[in-house]
């Protein structure tokens, strides 16, 4: 089957699809799963290639998965043997049983992105009560990427790359931070972005991205991202907040790279006058610790060395007070990236992750000084086999001059 | 307290607040809940008005919530005696046994909007599993929308009005339906709009709204919303598709009308080259059923009938086939909008919602004609106490010609 084909329940084709089903089942069974029931949208794109309203059923004594979808759709052909159409989850373990699967085994659910209520149904379906964890199994499947989905994250940098080479132009003497995000939006969106963030978490929220300059920088913000701002609206407290973009303060860009449903993070500065010193030294500490930390980046390093590295690189340089913020710090410097901005590995303190071949890691050393505002970058790294990351973002690391 | 300190943790006011509240718990008492724990950011906006880390909890034998902040935020003033400062749920019972208040009862969650995994561990911080259901009450209370929140609807309506009338000129000729999309996502950002569409649901995705035009209005999409469309990528399959617009051919926008939080939801036609007589008679069909389900709202009238209504209309008309989709069809012709773009009540066949003065509802009436494609309107109103609901946006009705 070529991917081709676009009324193929799998656009992925036969091989790309085994590539990460192999993976996925080796880490379930690794963690005692048998058979697990797929439905939240960002693991059904990563398993077909396509986001549909149903299931995909992985087993791991299975080479195929089967797929159960909810809802009429002519944009799915109907006639594939592995396909079911379903009106409602009870139906799936009859049609397996039927198929001669055996689902005595417990079924495995993502638990920590179905709500509860739908979790017990559809363990309900399987005459059971939730017991075993998919989340764990396919967050670590989706942390090492195929080369394929690098070639999608390397498409989103060079995307996102133009665009961020044409932001001096797009600014104009008296811009608010809002005012200048939005045309930086459009440019996003005339390029290609698809404009969505998927964030894993409930509770993660965020518009297209966030520009931060001033004392707006210093603003925390109840969303675990590195950085914070007051945000337009208590609603939505996060991000620009209407401040007008002052000669002498910098400005942070850190938007939205989702061009192709793997996103590259990528955060720089801009400045319509002068940069200070206090600015121009913090930003140049950010990106040598970028540096620093891709060049570390192998398999087998392990993902709170990054941090600490990081870390010491700043408190070295005297900036540990404002690293990842200055009233309010987060507690990591990278996180990795791919249909959602926030997945493995994470480089922070206590983190247990190891760096495979196959990571994208977003790094993102920033620094919050009063009077200054926030100052740093971010790029988007892929782990390969050899030390030294491949970076996907590729705009110019220096503070910009804005037109 | 007066709503005028950013810093308090209730932003709403305490008047405000306690008119939720007392709806709240009147809910909660009907469904047998004693105490329930708040996590989710739309409910914790609307008991506190604004989007904090952390929880609120509400006790029906109590006036007051507690406050449950999870990080430091200094937009937040400790100073407040319900308020506590934790660093992980499982502080909160022992917290309340220090205030003197009773735990033992079954502690209810949001089961619809809380992970399986997360639910467990705060129910197991009280020393329980998850048993109660918190969702209803909560969904049951903001469907019904006090004085404040109705005029923020109004607010919404009125901006998101202002700029569906600018509409035509941000046409230019040749332009795709995304071209035209993200001109018109530009004028809605500077006029306020906070971009965001809160959705209840994980498996509910959109960007900034949903533009149509052709063929691609006929073409399904797996989320729930009432119209489809390819979209640009298939990791988010819902809206315009890059087709050019043709002067034949009208144009169906939906989009964004969130501007302060509560958002309203509107629908316009427009068209480059004269309407058709298929389109135009499909366009007033929508617009006669709007106001006839307008004119039926009222305490006491059945959701279900509206949805009756608006099929019998369809029907004798010769619409019915056409009517909410033509390969698939949605099977509701409205929803309760507010915090979130699907709240209560739904207006479909087999719905047992009820209404009541104070929700506010967006009637979406459309057509898919094979040739013509996607046409009809939406407007989102606002139920009074008595018959003749009041319209929260006003752009004109009629397929507005582009300039």
């Amino acid at each position: 089957m070529e991917p081709a084909d676009k009324y193929h329940i799998n656009l992925l084709g036969d091989a790309e699809q085994a590539l990460r089903l192999t993976r996925l089942k080796e880490l379930m069974r690794q963690a005692g799963i048998r058979q697990g029931l797929v439905r939240n949208n960002a693991n059904i794109y990563y398993l077909t290639g396509r986001v549909f309203r149903g299931y995909v059923y992985v087993n791991t004594e299975l080479d195929s998965p089967r797929y159960f979808v909810r809802q009429p759709n002519h944009l799915i052909s109907p006639d594939h043997s592995l396909l079911h159409r379903i009106r409602k989850p009870e139906e799936i373990p009859g049609l397996l049983a039927q198929g001669g699967i055996d689902t005595s085994a417990p079924i495995a659910l993502e638990l920590d992105a179905v709500n509860y209520a739908e979790a017990c149904r559809l363990a309900a379906a399987f005459g059971q009560t939730p017991e075993q964890n998919l989340s764990g199994a396919l967050r670590q499947s989706r942390a090492v990427k195929t080369e394929r989905e690098l070639q999608m994250v390397r498409e989103s940098g060079i995307k996102q790359t133009l665009v961020y080479e044409r932001i001096p132009h797009l600014f104009r003497e008296g811009m608010t931070d809002l005012e200048f995000q939005i045309e930086i939006e459009r440019a996003l969106r005339l390029e290609g972005c698809l404009g969505q963030f998927r964030v894993g978490g409930s509770d993660m929220e965020i518009f297209m991205g966030n520009i931060l300059t001033g004392e707006n920088g210093d603003t925390p913000s109840p969303y675990d991202f590195a950085m914070g701002g007051e945000g337009q609206d208590p609603s939505l407290p996060v991000g620009a907040n209407g401040t007008v973009i002052r000669p002498d303060k910098p400005v942070m860009v850190d938007m939205n790279g989702n061009f192709n449903g793997y996103m590259t993070d990528m955060t720089r500065m801009y400045v319509s006058g002068t940069p200070t010193e206090a600015a121009d030294k913090a930003n140049r500490l950010s990106a040598d610790i970028c540096a620093a930390l891709a060049a570390m980046m192998a398999p087998g390093v392990k993902a709170a060395d990054l941090y600490n590295k990081a870390l010491a690189m700043a408190t070295e340089a005297g900036m540990a007070e404002y690293f990842m913020g200055h009233r309010s710090h987060a507690g990591f410097v990278g996180h990795g990236v791919g249909i959602e901005i926030n997945e493995s590995p994470v480089l922070a303190p206590r983190s247990r992750d190891v760096l495979q071949a196959g990571n994208v890691i977003a790094v993102e050393p920033k620094f919050v000084i009063p009077g200054v505002g926030a100052v740093g970058i971010e790029n988007t790294y892929i782990v390969h086999d050899h030390a030294g990351a491949e970076a996907a973002t590729k705009a110019p690391e220096t503070i910009t001059r804005l037109d």
